[in-house]
């Protein structure tokens, strides 16, 4: 009998691109198989969509709450282990909160939930069972950005005094300028988005890419956005000046206005003995600078990485993996969790990494409101 | 009940990673599943493997002979559809035939066979069958080596008249120039690894990278290898003059000593009215050059691609696909020729391509023994 | 007779860094000529100096004040035409109001002064003189910077709504951590370095390159500085909001302890129709984005530039020209102002420049000292 | 009175680039100053050219053999020290020779001469004289050029086994398909031009780039030449295979129809313990490549660097130097041994690297002409 992880999936049917990700993330390391799933609230969109990727229509079903009680009906050995929650954004906090208190380990997209508070109840309930969770920061999952964070941790930059990280996307720029889609889009419609486009949707990954890799926590923060019109209620772009403490400084930078950016997340860490800097589009290179040596570009796969780097790579130097195999990482790690094996620390984003996450979204607006001011972190 | 296309393994257990890149690959689209397989000649390593990636045991072989046997016995629909072949080269040949004219479909690993007769068998063999065969340079699975192609032929770059292929690696650099490594590597024993090494393993990948790029046949050509040390009769390195006519000239280059290159496959075309490079460990940047005007930069998911290099993408611009993704669009290609839908040419490469690469191969070797003196390609 | 422009030259001597640059600027085009100069405060330093570059030495001066006292002696036309002005900081203001006063042309270091109110003087100063003025901002003399400023004027990326301009450094970062050191260098003390360290050193470069590009003001700044340790009285690292308007805002980044990194200007703008992006250790490349047409890299010399750019390339397209040739480019467009020959606006960086910079520093330092709270720049 | 070498010009006037190249170099490091020259062979265009440029018009003279004539007249502390030789190609010869003659020491552009043979004389007059002779193969006077070869020296690469050269342009492209341009420029002209265009102008620089940075001597050739046209009587592209010795080997490729390449020179270089790759576009950066280590990339102007590469660099590392600089470092060579001074090995080429490429030019061509076959150098 299989002992592949069986896999449920909430959202991510039709043309969902993150539903693309998560399933072909789940394959690459022969550890999971999809068993039941609500890849759309439409069941016959869901029964087509389960047939078009050929998954076993038996526990396809028709909503969340069915999912729920029907597996539960099952034995143990049988039920759905890891269920991975690819719904809008507001379904995250309801559907996690119910996966975990029926016992359900869970992989869920980010924003964790929409409010920092739902993170909290969530982080309480988590507590409470005895589960695991992990939150797809997929770039975490990336040979040189593990790289980075086990440099930083074996001090090879010394003290971090200086991080800075951004994230520039230019895609809303054909939208926020007409003014008949900018109120169209759901995106910049706080009903529908909640309180944050730009800092909720890609400045959190910035944030947190900062923290995963430094190890050190953001104590507080000053934002300033920018709506670009009068009538557009929602941050299109926005800079955070961030400290870890009186003397380490930082910035976030995120825009969906950086005309013919495409997917420009990156880092700068500096530190007393050195630098680190890496680029999203090129996630093959991690730089690694110093006062006096010459430049030195590390690449995955190379004895001289960390073991946790090494971890995430599957072919010798030069073979270019990709964002699929970053995710793939990180379900690696998740299924070893599940399987009580050992994993390192950095294998894949936490429940902590939510919360903090949601505490810097909140921390942002709340600053931009009240005129650029600094505002503490939980 | 599954429509997914029943794949069969030859080769590829244990720590291959040429069998990691095929399952993965697979895998990526949802078109494949694997029931059947001969991973290991040793029926007990053969079985742990599947065990291990968690594949049904039932029809796992003891070996290639009564996978053939036992398959044919199963009604039609349930008997493997594709068997992809990634077993030692010397024994592609034989597989591939036997598997033809029992009317499988195929997918092999480069080199197709050891020599440019047993080549010419297997395209007769194949014409006789009704089969789809694949052989997977995985290269042209990139969607701007595609791009490439479809450029060229578009006119993009008017006439070409000049093609320079590169393919520079570094890893035998520690085997060759350490006399017991270099006597005891199977790699250097013609008798194990055929009449080539650097030619027939990476040179031959640049051969087919012009003629899948331009849509040219290469002529003639003029090669002088490099074997370092008297007591290997192995080529390490070989440059090769091709002629495409009189006037369309070129070169391929390639290198298993240049130290520190890891897998440096890279393609410069130049036409009278504009110029193509790539770089497969930058696989996602297409250069275009022109004249006059300001070099370009085409990227994948772009809707100025082709419909073949856009097919060959999943997600938005900025999220770095890489060579499993590659692998796995020629395996989505093979797919669709497997059911009968429509495909494109130049989705995967073909049983030409096998032919020309071994004609290729036994040219070059025959011109660098005759003294560097040009050889003609059948 | 020579219609070499007469030049002097104030400091610059024995080992300067500056001094080289300028002098080198000077000769490229042809123009000038050094007939006078004050290189050392000491006399016989002065002299060896001139001797060491082999200059003559009949108007190798005493001092600043004989130099103007003794060339008013001599007859209009075998006067100093331009001077330049490589002093420490503090003795900008003095020597160029003097030598504005005497109607001499000026060419001058930055920063211009060090207070607003000394650029204010100074302007007032040279708008009662008819003398040419030009602030060494040596960065906009590369052909590129000049093409972006001629892009945006054209409008080719629209209504700018974003900019980004960093200015990271690493120098700092050996003397900073290090306390004796720290407490030694002329550079971290306000008394002899003025009220800022790396936003008055550097910072200003990228303000200056945001005015000089975008065309546009900046209205108003909100700087946050870091110290690193209390015992250190002077910014070594300050990040800046900068507001053109209510919807267009942007940042300026500027660090001495972005540990190995070497001289990293570079700057981003984001327009409604396209981006533009260039660095200054790769100053012969200009990124052009746009939403969905293939980036664009516009390389010097090429057509398709600027006249503005063009007349800032000697050598055909793929001949590197570097920082000497910026900074000549900006004496080449002196040479034409004092000639009073036709040359282009942004030709050479003027007292505007200069007079915005010291208000800029000015309003950083405010706005960091009072909380981190916006300022409004004169 | 200026210790200044003083110079002679012969030819780049007018609109020459390679004037201007060469007299700014002269200017960059305060050794020279123009006396004398003959910029034009019509002496009212020679006489407009010294006014416009601001040299003094006493000692331009009618033509090559009155400035001879004359200059020796004059006492020898006021003679022409230097005379740089920038006329057509066929001149070089006759200039060079007289000069040497006549105890003139003479900067040359390349190539030398337009044979061997006269290369040869040249090489015996010389010996015979007391003088110092410079061949301008710019590129060698790159920082990162000169520190590539003194790497290779030093070991850092370990026994050099493999080369590849390249000089790709595509400036001829819109000339060599026009049957009315090819058949009316002089560069495709055998009478004007000599025995080769794309392997004497650019070829020779890639083939010298090899010698000067391994120390090594090419051996014998192998060459193919590409005329695009059977009308087209000139080397347009050209692919040479070279060998140091049987077990060292490489290629030398140029082109001048790579359609859309503007100066692209570039270097590799493989040894047992190291690789090499310098590019002339980017020429701040020198690759260094090993097995096992993470890739690095030197900068010029840091202190790893040798004294030969350090002597070469005027301001800190990140203040990108350029092309002009790369020939001041050439002049400032010859300055120094003209002088007497101490000065390194490889600051300038010299008479063998001018020998050494007109036997190379003269083999390629013989090569090709007798059917691609293996012709050894002298």
């Amino acid at each position: 009998m299989s002992k592949k992880i069986k896999l449920g999936i909430l959202g991510g049917g039709g043309d969902s691109l993150i539903g693309v990700l998560h399933r072909v993330a789940s394959f690459i390391n022969d550890n999971y198989q999809i068993v039941g799933a609500v890849f759309n609230p439409n069941f016959e969109d869901n029964m087509a969509f389960a047939k078009q990727i050929d998954i076993p229509t038996d526990r396809i079903y028709k909503d969340f709450d069915t999912l729920i009680e029907e597996e539960l009906k099952l034995p143990k050995e049988d039920r759905i282990q890891v269920c991975s929650v690819l719904t809008p954004n507001f379904l995250h906090f309801p559907m996690v909160k119910k996966l975990l208190e029926n016992g359900f380990n869970v992989i869920c997209e980010k924003p964790m939930t929409t409010t920092y508070e739902e993170a909290k109840i969530l982080q309480a309930t988590m507590e409470k069972s005895k589960t695991v969770f992990a939150l797809t920061h997929t770039y975490t999952g990336y040979p040189m950005v593990r790289q980075m964070r086990e440099m930083v941790k074996a001090g090879a930059i010394g003290k971090v005094h200086k991080v800075d990280a951004s994230y520039y996307q230019g895609w809303i720029n054909p939208i926020i300028h007409d003014k008949e889609k900018r109120a169209s889009t759901w995106r910049l419609d706080p009903k529908k988005a909640g309180i944050s486009c730009c800092i909720a949707d890609i400045g959190v990954h910035a944030f947190n890419m900062i923290e995963y890799t430094t190890g050190l926590r953001i104590k507080s923060i000053l934002a300033d956005f920018n709506y670009v019109y009068d009538d557009n209620p929602m941050d299109v772009d926005g800079t955070v000046l961030v400290r870890m403490d009186k003397h380490v400084k930082g910035l976030i930078r995120s825009s969906q206005i950086a005309t013919g950016e495409e997917n420009g997340l990156s880092i700068a860490i500096y530190g007393d003995k050195g630098g680190l800097r890496w680029e999203q589009e090129s996630p093959n290179q991690l730089f690694v600078l110093s006062d006096d040596k010459p430049l030195q570009v590390y690449k995955p796969g190379h004895g001289y990485n960390s073991e946790l780097s090494l971890g995430g790579t599957k072919l010798p130097p030069g073979h270019p993996e990709g964002i699929f195999d970053a995710m793939a990482n990180i379900y690696l790690g998740v299924a070893r969790a599940v399987r009580g094996e050992a994993y390192n620390d950095g294998e894949f984003p936490t429940m902590l990494d939510g919360v903090r996450g949601m505490d810097f979204i909140e921390s942002t607006v709340a600053s931009n409101k009240q005129g650029n001011v600094w505002v503490d972190l939980h």
